[in-house]
């Protein structure tokens, strides 16, 4: 037997037991006659004592081990003089008796402490050494628990989890698609799913009423940073459901998940048009750890001949509470060129300093009296000690801008609270969105999602304004900033369908090569139905204050999408290839 | 609202209040001046009758409707006049008061009930339509059941579900592997895992100490019937673990599994070698259901002149109870053609019979007298009423014949009960197994398998005989003859793995290429441990005493790997392929 305990295990209570215990050398300490070792495994560390005096080539032997070694020793626990209670088992130690070594190590590459990890690529490489760490291990064990919540949670609410294939059919729609080459089918690819969305909602057309699935979804995009070519979802799809009960549902899933996991009642969700939280946060997916929102300046601040905003097509302010009196020239010259930086890519940054004594100090004083600053102040609702940033510029970059400055200023003045959770619904996402260089609509979210039943009469219009202006029944769950989830009720009608994929600039035939079957289905009494999908990832890092999802993931792949402790990808065989009926194009 | 209440919901106690109902059109049947109408959804059956006297127009409309259409009606619950029993809705009805198409329907290419599936092909292409009977739908929420129950109890007993990837490396031992070319790194490509296995064990060098997941697995193999290009298993492994640990551990689940989902307490689960599973049943997954053990013949057989047995290296019979008096001859001569089928190989069928009145009839009376046939029904326990059935042949062939033989006989005699289980270890597998076209051992388990620790001194010798001798640490659970699961202790000794390696026929660069990371791993303090897999679409067959895993699978492929619904694979862009860096090879 390797062990009657775990290393997390015994207490003072088990005292003058025998026990076996095994584990890692986490560290080691020598004395004169005494050698304390720290023996590590996932449940925790438990000191082991050896004694020169009582067992002289015993300790000897101890005092060769490195290391991360995997030893087995046997001894009797008893009380420690010297108690340490921030560990459980603080109040214990065990006397050797007996060791063993299981399986000897060399010095690893890098400290397996909390604060030592030797940087990214040794990490990835050594992700075996890595995970030993408790950060880590703590994030894969947190992910396996949520898991198991929200199946059970899910299930208790009459979803049944299903699992769809991977091994599916590409679509020029998915122009990420991985594919993968059939032997069988000489010539033929299947692909891997960006996700089961077709199959969800086939599984709706088949009467199974609520699905759920955690499922592995994949897409070959050039990687960002924290985004993964694999990833996973928490899918779900219902039948006969009005958006309301899609969003009650998983309100309640989400809410479940916070209290369960980490004792926080997240209350009732706000909602948001797509429509306000751009104007009001300049972007889809506002944080509402803070306020500070868009106000919209064009009437107060054009017309005094200050000809950048007189040309500009939109001017917009944010107000920074009590930072007036304070803010230096210099601070204001770094938040210029911050939002001067390519990604932002604003031209300038105005100020507006309303001063404790109630006067106004800005950078456009030639061209506003107080009087109009005043005016800019009350509108904003600015009180003295405050500041105003105001951007101006093209109608659909600027409230941009300022969604990401007020994002820097949240960060810069510590305007979010650790341990703050701010959820909300941002609901009524337009159907359409058009690409100027491909010269076509795509769909927002996807081609299967249904525009609010108001709006369908706009989809037989053929001016491209009107159909820019529908609205689909699509939304999104936000939490402190971070989209979580996102969906919509999908179209079950068959003409509905074809008319939203020949907005979407598919030929009859092409809708019937890609997604004949849908179409199919829904001739044979297909239900009213929509969903969402969670990215699982995703949910777990927010749950915890991260912003990184790697570390949720056991083994994730760097942003040239290479598994560095494996290898992967490699080349292959040329006999597989040659079975395959594929040949690699060699580059020049 | 689309419904208050779901199909399979409403009682006597809902008599007199007003409900809406969503679901599909199941049956309908005309009288003078009522319509009465099933509607049908995933969780039951409502009748809702439509009065001519009381709405006219109404029971016209829903007169006009086809099976299969989705309807929405709202009504008042009544008590039926007479009462269906056998329907948990059976004592009430819902008189229509409003009627709404949701979606029309064709008609079905199948009727929609349990008896009439349109044949393989039809419900494969139309699976949205198979999976509204009750049959499949059953089956697919059973199968959710159990992965929760699954999840629950491992959970509940310590281990940590983790998600490995699924864009692993390929390696030349699977040459079965699907292959995903890379667009970020030309030329190169992932494979998907035929199982989790290295990424397991890596998990236990990194310290997860009890790891689960279920898992999709890829293989590419040509097809035979009830195999799946993609298939999920129920993948474990622990740290720190001799056999008995994962026995036990692991019997615990099987049995929690079968007492919550069936109500049936498997009791301790008995224990067989390979060695004996061959000897006594011809196969190493002996269906326990029924006895008739194979018994070996050769020392009381030889040695009369008769030429076939004494030029046999094997001779073995089988005893069949109770039907001596009144087997026919044809009833032996379609046996012996059966035995004789190429896919069995038998040369010929030998019989005893052991009449009632102690006398005896064989088909080989010219060779042996009533002694010798005394002898053998004393020896193999034929009784009075029996009948001996005996092939001999090749040492290797001829018992998995018998094996063969002993399950004809059992399923043309009625031998197995119905909702019997009988569980099955099956352990000491050998570790290599010689394959002669190859001229090299390969891994009858998989490389990582360890050897028995007494049998590890025999991997330093060159003699094939003492190599093939070698047994593995490996077992595998079986229940009415179909194996669920296998594992065994892994190797987590560098040197041991290169040696078997070695074994393998993978010199040492070979290895280090491949598994380079797993061998480099074992340098760093790599805990002993092992696991198991089981088949979780299998083992869901098996309790519900189904042969065929196709059902329990929402959308499986033919056995050309082609799901015949979306029709995948099929051609992919010539962009698409481009960007790939590969390009396919005609066939002339």
């Amino acid at each position: 037997m390797y062990r009657t305990h775990t290393c997390g295990e015994l207490r003072i209570e088990n005292a003058g037991q025998t026990v076996t215990l095994s584990g890692w050398v986490d560290a080691s300490r020598d004395f004169g006659g005494m050698t304390f070792m720290d023996l590590r495994d996932r449940y925790g560390i438990t000191q082991i004592v050896f004694n020169m005096d009582s067992d002289a080539a015993l300790c000897e032997e101890a005092r060769k081990l490195g290391r991360e070694y995997v030893i087995r020793v046997t001894g009797e626990v008893r009380e420690r003089s010297a108690k340490n209670l921030k560990r459980l088992t603080g109040e214990i130690e065990i006397l050797a008796k007996n060791l063993e070594v299981l399986n000897a190590a060399k010095v690893p590459p890098f400290t397996i402490t909390e604060d030592t990890d030797g940087g990214d690529d040794l990490r990835m490489k050594y992700r075996y050494l890595d995970i030993r760490r408790h950060s880590v291990q703590s994030k894969i064990i947190f992910r396996s628990v949520l898991g198991l919540e929200t199946r059970k949670y899910l299930s208790g609410h009459g979803f049944i989890e299903i699992e769809t294939p991977f091994l599916i059919k590409s679509t020029p729609e998915g122009a990420r698609d991985f594919v993968v080459p059939s032997r069988l089918n000489p010539g033929q690819f299947y692909a891997l799913p960006q996700s089961p969305q077709t199959f969800k909602q086939i599984l709706m057309v088949a009467g199974m009423d609520k699905y759920f699935q955690i499922v592995k979804c994949f897409r070959d995009e050039d990687l960002r940073a924290d985004r993964q070519p694999e990833f996973t979802q928490i899918d779900c799809e219902m039948s006969f459901v009005h958006r309301e009960d899609i969003l009650q549902t998983f309100e309640g899933l989400i809410h479940h998940l916070f209290l369960s996991m980490l004792e926080v009642d997240l209350g009732a969700f706000p909602r948001m048009s797509y429509d306000e939280a751009m104007q009001r946060y300049g972007v889809d997916k506002p944080d509402l750890r803070f306020g500070m929102p868009i106000h919209e300046l064009n009437e107060k601040a054009k017309g005094k001949g200050f000809s950048i905003f007189d040309q500009a097509a939109y001017i917009g302010a944010l107000v920074l509470s009590g930072e007036a009196d304070h803010y230096s020239n210099k601070e204001i010259k770094e938040l210029t060129e911050w939002v001067q930086r390519p990604q932002i890519g604003a031209k300038g940054l105005i100020y507006v300093k309303c001063l404790e004594d109630g006067s106004f100090k800005s950078s456009v004083d030639k061209f506003y009296g107080a009087e109009d600053l005043r005016a800019w102040a009350d509108f904003t609702g600015a009180k003295p000690g405050d500041i105003l940033f105001i951007l101006s510029g093209e109608q659909d970059k600027t409230p941009k801008q300022l969604g990401e400055l007020r994002l820097e200023l949240g960060r810069k003045h510590f305007l979010i609270q650790a341990g703050d959770f701010k959820p909300l619904w941002v609901l009524d996402f337009p159907l359409l969105e058009w690409d100027e260089e491909a010269g076509r609509f795509f769909a927002m979210h996807h081609p299967f999602t249904s525009p609010k039943t108001g709006d369908i009469e706009k989809m037989a219009s053929d001016d491209r304004a009107v159909l820019a202006g529908i609205r689909a029944d699509a939304y999104d769950l936000v939490i402190n900033g971070t989209e979580i989830g996102g969906g919509s009720i999908r179209i079950h009608d068959r003409g509905l369908q074809s008319k939203n994929f020949s907005l979407l600039g598919f030929t009859p035939e092409q809708a019937q090569d890609q997604f004949g079957f849908l179409l199919n289905a829904f001739e044979f009494g297909a239900p009213p139905h929509g969903g969402i999908a969670f990215g699982f990832d995703r949910l777990c890092a927010v749950m915890q204050g991260q912003t990184s999802i790697r570390d949720y993931i056991a083994f994730p792949k760097n942003n040239m999408g290479r598994d560095m402790m494996i290898d992967a990808p490699s080349a292959i065989d040329d006999k597989q290839l040659k079975e395959l009926g594929v040949n690699v194009v060699k580059s020049e």
